[in-house]
């Protein structure tokens, strides 16, 4: 239990073990001289951030668990990996409003011996991180834990009015989705099964190093070309229901339009991955029909595919190559439910 | 680890334990009408949620952890004061900053058997600290996890330029606290030592629902009285160290001036909580000599009390009632130096 005064300690015991001041000064060291152009006035250091939003601006918010055990493991998962992946899924969040990330705070838990060289990694993934998605450290809490409990909440902006909820679309508006889907599934196998990890493998980066997928996001939403729109982190067949539910409607997907990992998984089936595997990030938004011809094949590199259609009817479906329909079942990621 | 799809499970086992989105639904409830006098535009169900800040006002941020374990304990502590108190702990950094509270995010990991009567409590708690401090529920994250962890960010608001730092004091400057210190630490040995828990005793309630002293933070800021202002929460040894080395100051502080708890503790030296215990949430802040008449003896019912002088030295030395002057060692809470 904490907050026991502790007479005749001089605050000299445990030398080696760095104070929770000097930890926030490491912490400190992560900010830069960008902080004023993200609009932070004050960052870490007081009791708390103080933030400008801009004029003509919402503020977006959110934030995730990242959790050792539950979403990493100590012994397989790099600390510079940990670092991007806590930052990057959240602001994946802010992608699917069709936001700009500007600052994030951090709330870390480790134990004392981790303190060192592997908060330094930690931190230096996070770094990068925050430099390439335009998201600086604004303040946060640390404290001791047993295990690494990390918690990362993300502030953004999306102009006033234009931000893509998942409430949005109707019965005929077509499904698409960013990338391919399965990937940070079967890279996560590959984490699982190996000695060493591959740094070049494309999967294993894309379940290590995950990119979220904010040009496309914004783009959609300042042009008004997305219905719905949600970012892919429990797997299609749970969060396509969330979207079907928020907007009280139904979904036909066709088996064969899913954009499948492009290397083959040992003992797995690749559509299963595609339909249930989380972790991808990919954006899943819906167009109606009249702006369809907008919505190139690409953006940039990266693949934009359409996967079926909404329907009235408020039960997901997937319909296979030889056009037999089955009712998609929710088989992603639920914490509550794993065995 | 998760993230595995579950090939087979229809989604139907483990019937007894709600879905992460029933938990969310759980949740979605105690937000209320006053969401949107709040500035929320969208709040739980999304992917982020989306706040209007006001003009000529700035953004506060701030987080903290709450662990059982390392906050609280799970069989010591009723569900609703750790939800009370899990939000007012940290709308408390906003008192210290002048701000007002507006809103928070929730992040909560608990075991899959608290998530009915204890959560329910738990919820009861957090809503009756939403509505008496009017910083609404906009979102958040659930996992499950053997401990309950939880983490609360609140959003808030200052006049623009008006925020008091703990920065910005002066040699000769009066050093004040609201309040009275230790009562909270006195609380918490009561809690440790009783079998049932009075619920009329005032030291344990300032243990298990403190309030934070939102309104004379915010008169303090806006009438501009104050040269440096922070919350007690890991006591005033420590915290008082803190709000000199962002000063780059020193203080005196005299021991015959500090608000003692009103009850008289088993064993335990009342001057010694007083310096050292933490939770307090009390407020710590610095007035000129010019602005001293200025500062009543009580802010409506809460006592104002001069403790000491802020000093060019940079040490912080604590004066005795026969004048005898040592240095105040920093013996609060440190959540990496604990033995």
């Amino acid at each position: 239990m904490k907050r026991q005064p502790r007479r005749g300690n001089s605050g000299k015991s445990n030398r080696s073990v760095p104070s929770e001041d000097q930890i926030i000064e490491k912490l400190r060291r992560v900010g830069s001289l960008r902080d004023r152009a993200a609009g932070l006035r004050l960052g870490i250091g007081d009791d708390a951030a103080l933030f400008s939003p801009r004029a003509g601006f919402e503020t977006v918010l959110t934030c995730d668990w990242f959790l050792e055990g539950t979403h990493f493991l100590r012994d397989k998962h790099p600390a510079d990996a940990i670092g991007w992946k806590c930052l990057a899924r959240v602001v994946s969040d802010v992608a699917a409003m069709g936001g700009t990330p500007r600052c994030f705070l951090l709330s870390l838990a480790v134990p004392a011996t981790y303190t060192g060289r592997w908060l330094d990694d930690f931190l230096s993934g996070l770094r990068r991180a925050q430099n390439r998605l335009g998201c600086v450290l604004a303040g946060g809490d640390t404290t001791k834990s047993n295990r690494i409990l990390i918690q990362v909440t993300v502030i953004g902006e999306v102009l006033s009015g234009k931000a893509v909820l998942r409430s949005g679309t109707r019965p005929g508006d077509a499904i698409f989705v960013s990338g391919r889907l399965g990937e940070a599934e079967l890279g996560l196998r590959l984490l699982q099964s190996q000695k060493r990890i591959d740094p070049v493998d494309s999967h294993l980066r894309k379940h290590l190093y995950p990119e979220p997928r904010l040009h496309l996001g914004s783009w959609l939403a300042a042009n008004k070309l997305a219905t719905a729109m949600m970012d892919l982190s429990d797997g299609l067949s749970t969060d396509l229901a969330r979207l079907c539910a928020a907007s009280r409607v139904g979904a036909s997907i066709e088996a064969a339009r899913l954009p499948l990992p492009t290397r083959a998984g040992k003992r797995v089936s690749l559509s299963e991955l595609a339909l249930h595997g989380g972790d991808d990030y990919e954006l899943l938004f819906t167009v109606s029909p009249k702006k369809l011809r907008r919505i190139p094949q690409h953006l940039g590199s990266l693949p934009l595919t359409r996967i079926g259609t909404i329907t009235a009817s408020q039960a997901v479906r997937i319909v296979d190559a030889a056009s037999r329909q089955r009712s998609l079942k929710r088989n992603g990621w639920d914490p509550f439910r794993q065995r």
